[in-house]
């Protein structure tokens, strides 16, 4: 028998696997990677906002000092001296949190993969906003859920409704600040109502904040972690505050459950990097996100400023859309009969890209709505891609 | 309703994570951390083989150079100058891989983490050699499969067992070079025999590799993928030959296996860090390890040395153990009435650790085996180590 004799073969995959599909937002930042497409699709931080002479240094202090440890296996927990700052910075908002609640990710999208591998089963029931970060969604799907939609409004998700749809239900999955992909916040009523009816029902609320920091104005809201340890898990990043490349996030969970993550995590990549976790506290641990997160802030706000002004001044009536108070993301809602799916064929042969609103959905869409980002856009350019798309808008709504 | 008045979470976890557990391996490695352990029971390479110096140096040209496109989200599939340094290095066997079938990952772990993912599902076949690498055993073990064990000898697996065993079976997982936890590498006729059967029954075969450069002399035998790159999965790792504490390793799959690892890849934890792979591809593009790997060797090669050398100087009659030509590990088997977890307990009084082999068996274990690697620990204090643990042995037999 040779190798060419080899029939090849016909790949089985598992039921998971089967419906798993690529996301729609990477599939879209592949074909607006030209220069000449002004994209308000990609999710990304600015660039310009990273601290690479910092952590240049820091790389080469770790390296230099510690380089045994750094380059050698690490816990699976996480780098303690990190932890410890997590769970202190985290307490300042009244939580109490202890370093063991706190487990390292290989970025914060980890925490989500490691959350629906121990606590979903096939069926299990799954709230989520409406709409929901994609990447929840992606990763929630693959153990096979049964996605209940909780509805929202412009303060974010309805927290009366859970009373009933949370029956059952194995978790709540909420991004209260600044979210993906609407920009919405979770006023601090509902908060406060939300931390109730899911302690209630026992019903784990996972809040996720990479945003979180990013408030244009005023200090963020409370973290609904601070209202009820023993029943939220929080979910944080390094991606918005530092830099995304690096991979790092971490959650911070009840004890039974962090330690049942620490487990799913060990089988899933033994641990994450310890020479980056060096790194970042080396970077973070004399206050430096003190002074660098509102560069970032003020940044964003001018950005997402420009964008507000441009809607205003080329959207046509009978659409709508949110008027966040930080993070990175806009929602615009078209009149009913446009698609935003096929109104972004047109944009991009005008060279401007945006994410449909569909994917958004973990049930019914609303498919006249999309996602702007307006972090890593030139001002000029936000006027001038918004300037197009509502011309688009303009044409379809005639 | 205050905080306090809220009742705790019994946690219910889904089915696959009740049986979930910690590694044995990892729960060892948390006693033997004081120094006056004698500790054969790590799988951690010499940290005197780190690059630190060129690591250090590759970090700062990276970030001085192109700062921005390392600290920022990047592709799930991996840094594409890394990818095609892999196809072609791996190629160089003869199996003509092309860099899109090469899929980044976050260690080599994480790849067993996405093919049972996508490959495995309740109830599904799985043969794994006897004994097996345990991290796959965990991986795997998450989706719930019907582990079949194949048997070995001294050569290996034992390829013709195949035919029926892996009828209708989801994969076979081997690791031919300088097995963990044995030190076996499996002949080359066997490998022939043992890819031709896969192909025969159109049975998907990993290959995990990750101590294949590790040969302490003459060249590596030829990989199973070349045999059959439509057939055969290959998974590598920087961890045994560069470092294990960046968290880099790759898959090298089928096409339209590879496209659907990614996809998973994406909900796990998007991608693997741009910073460690532009840094890994900066030290490596100029043939670094063509000079580095053989110092690795060398140092490997005196130290499994020195462990034979005691192990026939202090072990009494009636014990065995394989002769490793190559990697990290020596497999002992003792006289069968032993019980090699119960030997750690006295060897932990005596300061010596190793690991007990029954946790590396899918189903029926043999509980008078046990692991020793030999590359962190002295020449000197190896000969104590074994010295000591002979002793045991000695009375135990007696």
């Amino acid at each position: 028998m040779t190798t060419d004799s080899f029939p090849s073969i016909q790949w089985q995959f598992s039921r998971r696997a089967q419906q798993l599909q690529s996301s729609v937002i990477r599939e879209i930042l592949k074909i607006t990677v030209r220069p000449e497409v002004i994209s308000f699709a990609g999710g990304l931080p600015s660039p310009a906002t990273f601290p690479i002479e910092p952590m240049r240094a820091a790389y080469d202090r770790v390296l230099s000092q510690q380089g045994k440890i750094a380059l050698q296996y690490g816990p699976t927990d996480g780098y303690a001296p990190l932890r410890e700052w997590i769970a202190n910075s985290v307490s300042q908002d009244g939580a109490k949190i202890v370093p063991e609640q706190v487990l390292m990710l290989s970025g914060s999208q980890q925490g989500l993969d490691l959350l629906g591998k121990v606590l979903i089963d096939h069926g299990s029931k799954v709230l989520v906003e409406t709409p929901s970060y994609l990447g929840a969604l992606q990763a929630f799907s693959l153990y096979e859920p049964e996605f209940v939609s909780v509805p929202t409004d412009d303060n974010g998700l309805l927290p009366e409704t859970i009373t009933s749809l949370g029956q059952h239900a194995r978790l709540l999955y909420a991004l209260p600040n600044f979210q993906n992909p609407t920009g919405r916040t979770l006023s601090i009523e509902r908060r406060t109502t939300l931390v109730e009816n899911c302690a209630r029902l026992a019903l784990p609320l996972i809040e996720d904040d990479p945003y979180g920091a990013l408030s244009y104005r005023g200090e963020p809201l409370p973290k609904m972690i601070s209202m009820n340890p023993e029943g939220v898990i929080y979910m944080g990043s390094f991606s918005k505050v530092l830099t995304p490349g690096i991979r790092l996030g971490y959650v911070i969970a009840p004890l039974p459950l962090a330690r049942k993550l620490e487990q799913a995590k060990q089988a899933a990549d033994l641990h994450t990097a310890q020479l980056t976790q060096m790194v970042v506290y080396e970077t973070i641990k004399d206050g430096f996100l003190d002074s660098h997160i509102p560069t970032i802030r003020q940044l964003y706000a001018e950005q997402c400023q420009a964008m507000l002004d441009a809607l205003t001044e080329f959207f046509p009536s009978g659409t709508s859309w949110t008027r966040p108070t930080g993070g990175m993301f806009i929602w615009v809602t078209l009149p009913k009969q446009i698609d935003s799916m096929k109104l972004l064929d047109q944009a991009i042969a005008q060279n401007v890209a945006f994410v449909p609103g569909a994917s958004f959905y973990a049930n019914e869409a609303e498919h006249n709505t999309l996602r702007l980002s307006f972090v890593t856009v030139s001002k000029e350019k936000i006027r001038e891609g918004i300037r197009r798309l509502g011309g688009l808008i303009s044409a379809a709504s005639a």
